[in-house]
C-alpha cells in the first residue's frame, strides 16, 4: 500500500474517533456537537490545501477549488452524519474518499500545470439520515429544490429543536450560494450483500429501487387498561402492532429479496403502562426493484389496513406519504464508470441501490455517477458495519479515476 | 341539594381547572408543577380548619386532626395525581370527599363536645399513577414498607428527573413520620361499567382482580430497512408487535370479562425510519378475577413468546414483573359499609376492583374500607370520564358516615 493510501486509511479511522460509541461505531446525528466536529474537521483538511469552505442555508458544506475562472464545478460527496450506534463507514467513507479523491487531483493538476475543463469540489451534505430531524436527505433535498428550505430549517428533533437552531449552534448555518454545478460523484457502502457474494469490488449503480414511505396514525380511545372490558376498547397500539406484523406477512407473500417492508420508527401515546394507548404515530415503508410487486404490495397493504380498522375498533389514518419509482442514474455515467473500472483492473457490476442516497437527488439536475464498494455480510446502520480497507482504498482509486474523466467534461452535455 | 355538598361540589370542580387539559380532563403527573398546585390547595383547606399539614419522606401529603391525644389515628384519603390527559374524578375525588368528610366529622365533634375514640386525618399519596414514575401506588408502598424508600426517591421519569428533585421543586419531599394507624378508608369512581349497569350508587369493595404486570425487553439488531433482506433481519419491533396481538389474542379465548390484557407502554430503540429496530421495551399485563384464568392466560403467553422468539428471529428477556393474587379486603368492612349504606338507604352492592388502588397496600397492614361511586360508560383514563355530582354527594355522604363509625372504634380488633 502506498503512502498516500495510508494517509486516506489513517484519516478515515481518525475520524472513526468522533462520536465514537466504544463498541465500534459511531453516533453523530445531524447538528449534534459530534457532526459539528467532523465538519470542522473536513474545513480544515480542505482549507489547508487552499479550499474555500463555505456552508449553505441549509447546512451544506462545500469546499471548492477554482482550478478554471468561471467554469461549473464537479461536485463529489455523501455525508457526515449518522444514525444512533451507527456504523463508521455509511456516508463517512464517501465523503473522505471524495475529499482525498479532489486532494490528490488537485495535486496532480499543479504539479502538470494542467487546468481541468471544469473546476472540482467536495460536498458533506447536511442530514442525510434522517434519524433526529425528517425527512431524510434534507440538505440535498433542499439543493436540488425539492424540500422547502423554510420548511427544513423550522423542522424540529423530537426536543422541540429546530433545524435552525442545532445548525446554528454548531456554527454551520451560512449563506454561501453554491456556483453552478456540471457533474456529481458519490461513493459509498453497498449496505447489502450482493457485492460480496458475487465477488465484486466496485458497484455501478444503473438505478434505484422504487419506494413507497407512509406515515400512519392510528386511533384509539385511552382507557384504564385494568377496569377497561375488551370489548369497550380502542387499542391504538394493538391497532398499530397489527399494522406491523402485516407488513412482514407482505413480504413474506413474495420470494425473500424481492420487496422490503419495514416499520423503524414507531410512538406510542400516551405510553403510561395503565393507559390504553390513544394514538400510534408510526412510519412504514415498502421497497421494490419492481414497480408491479410494490403495486401490489401496496394494494394489499391497503387491503389490510380496511380490515385492521374494523378487528382492532381503531381509525387508521394516512399522513404524510414519499413514494419514488425505479429511476435511472444517466447510463453515460454507468459505461464511464464501467471503462474506468476496466481500464483499473477492478472487478465491478451493474447494481441498484436499495436505500436511498443524496446522488438520488443530484441525478435528477445533473449527471450523476454513484459507485458501491462491499459490505461485510450486509450489515449496515450497525456499530459492526464494515468495509475492509483493501475495499475503501481500491474504492478511493476508482473515484478519482471517475472524477478525473468528469472533470474533463467526460459526461459533458 | 344542601349548601354544605353544593360546597363540595364547588370545590371539586375548581380543583378540576388545576393542570385543566382545556378538553374536560386534566394533566396533573406526580411531582409536576400542577400537582405542586393542587397540593399546596389541599394544605390550605385542612391547615384553615386547624389541621396539621405535613409531607413524609416519600412526598406523602398528611393533614391530621389531634381530637383524643395520644389516640392512633383513621386515615381517609386517595391521590390527586392523574395520568397524562386524565380525567378529573380518579384519585382527586377520592381526596376531596376525604376532605370533606373529616371537615364535617371535625365540626360535628367540636359542635357536640364529643372526642372520638380515634384521631382523624386526610391522606394524599404520592404517585399512584405511575405514568411519569414506576412503578403505580408508590407513597402507599413505600408507607406501607413494599418499596423501599432510597429506590423510590432514585426512581427517574424519561427526562432522568429523579423523584427526589421533583419532590424537591415542589417543596414536598419532608421528614415526617406518620403516627400509628388504626383503620383507613378510600373511596374512587370505579372506572368500569358494572355499577352503572346494575343502577347501583355505592360499591363496597370485597376483594382485587389478581394480576400478572410484566417488563418484557425484545432484543433484535439494528440493520438498515432499505437495503437489509427480510431473511437476514432480526427485528425487535415485529418481534413486540406479535406480542402485543398474542396478548389480545389470549384475552380473546376468554369470555368477554373474564381476562384483561394489555400493553399500555412501548419504547422503541433506536426509532428511526430507517433502521431496522434492536430492541423495545414493553410492559404487558394480564388481569382477572379468577386466578386459575390467570394461570392459564399465563401458561398461553409463555408459550406464545416461545413460538415468537423463533417466528420473529429475536430474544424475548423478562425484566420485572409485579404479580399479585386475589386478596380480600377485611370482610368487617365490607360488612359495615353494606350497614351504613342501608342506613343511609343507598343501592349498594359488594364489587371487585380491577385496577390497583393506595388501598389495596393499606388493607394489608389496618382494617381498610373501600368504596367506589360509578362511572359514566365505564370510561377512565380519559378526559370523558364523568360521575354524575349526585353521585359524587352520595359517595360524600356514604364515606363520612363509614368514617365516623371507624373514628369510634368500629372495626377495632
Amino acid at each position: 500500500m502506498n503512502t498516500d493510501d495510508r494517509a486516506f486509511l489513517d484519516a478515515f479511522h481518525q475520524v472513526g474517533k468522533i462520536g465514537a460509541t466504544g463498541h465500534g461505531g459511531v453516533e453523530r446525528q445531524a447538528g449534534s456537537a459530534a457532526d459539528g466536529e467532523q465538519r470542522r474537521w473536513l474545513a480544515d483538511l480542505l482549507s489547508a490545501s487552499g479550499f474555500a469552505v463555505n456552508y449553505d442555508p441549509i447546512g451544506n458544506e462545500f469546499g471548492l477549488l477554482e482550478l478554471t475562472p468561471g467554469a461549473p464545478y464537479v461536485l463529489v460527496g455523501s455525508h457526515l452524519d449518522s444514525q444512533p450506534t451507527a456504523g463508521r463507514y455509511d456516508g463517512a467513507y464517501g465523503v473522505i474518499a471524495a475529499a482525498y479523491a479532489v486532494l490528490r487531483l488537485a495535486e496532480k493538476w499543479r504539479d502538470s500545470h494542467v487546468a481541468p475543463t471544469y473546476n472540482i469540489g467536495v460536498v458533506n451534505w447536511f442530514n442525510e439520515e434522517g434519524s433526529r430531524f425528517k425527512p431524510s436527505m434534507m440538505g440535498s433535498g433542499v439543493f436540488t429544490g425539492k424540500i422547502d428550505l423554510t420548511a427544513a430549517l423550522d423542522t424540529t428533533d423530537p426536543r422541540g429543536t429546530t433545524v435552525r437552531d442545532a445548525l446554528d449552534a454548531i456554527g454551520c448555518r451560512g449563506e454561501y450560494d453554491a456556483p453552478n454545478i456540471a457533474a456529481y460523484a458519490e461513493i459509498h457502502i453497498e449496505q447489502g450483500r450482493g457485492m460480496e457474494k458475487e465477488g465484486v469490488t466496485i458497484g455501478l449503480v444503473h438505478s434505484n429501487w422504487a419506494a413507497n414511505k407512509y406515515e400512519f396514525l392510528v386511533h384509539g380511545e385511552q382507557a384504564h387498561t385494568g377496569s377497561t372490558v375488551i370489548a369497550d376498547r380502542k387499542d391504538a397500539l394493538l391497532g398499530a402492532s397489527m399494522l406491523v406484523v402485516a407488513a412482514r406477512e407482505i413480504a413474506d407473500h413474495f420470494d425473500d429479496g424481492v420487496l422490503h417492508t419495514s416499520v423503524g420508527e414507531l410512538t406510542v401515546y400516551p405510553n403510561s403502562p395503565v393507559v390504553v394507548p390513544s394514538r400510534v404515530n408510526l412510519l412504514l415503508d415498502l421497497r421494490s426493484a419492481d414497480e408491479d410487486v410494490l403495486a401490489e404490495a401496496d394494494r394489499m397493504l391497503h387491503e389490510r389496513i380496511a380490515k385492521i380498522q374494523v378487528s382492532a375498533n381503531v381509525q387508521i389514518e394516512r399522513g404524510s406519504a414519499h413514494c419514488w419509482p425505479v429511476t435511472p442514474y444517466q447510463p453515460e455515467g454507468v459505461q464511464l464508470a464501467a471503462s474506468v473500472a476496466a481500464d483499473l483492473g477492478l472487478r465491478h457490476q451493474e447494481v441498484m441501490t436499495l436505500a436511498g442516497h443524496d446522488s438520488t437527488n443530484m441525478k435528477d439536475i445533473v449527471p450523476t455517477v454513484m459507485l458501491f464498494v462491499p459490505s461485510v455480510d450486509g450489515i449496515s446502520h450497525n456499530e459492526q458495519e464494515l468495509t475492509h480497507d483493501e475495499d475503501l482504498v481500491a474504492g478511493l482509486t476508482m473515484l478519482t479515476a471517475v472524477v478525473e474523466k468528469l472533470a474533463d467534461g467526460a459526461l459533458k452535455s
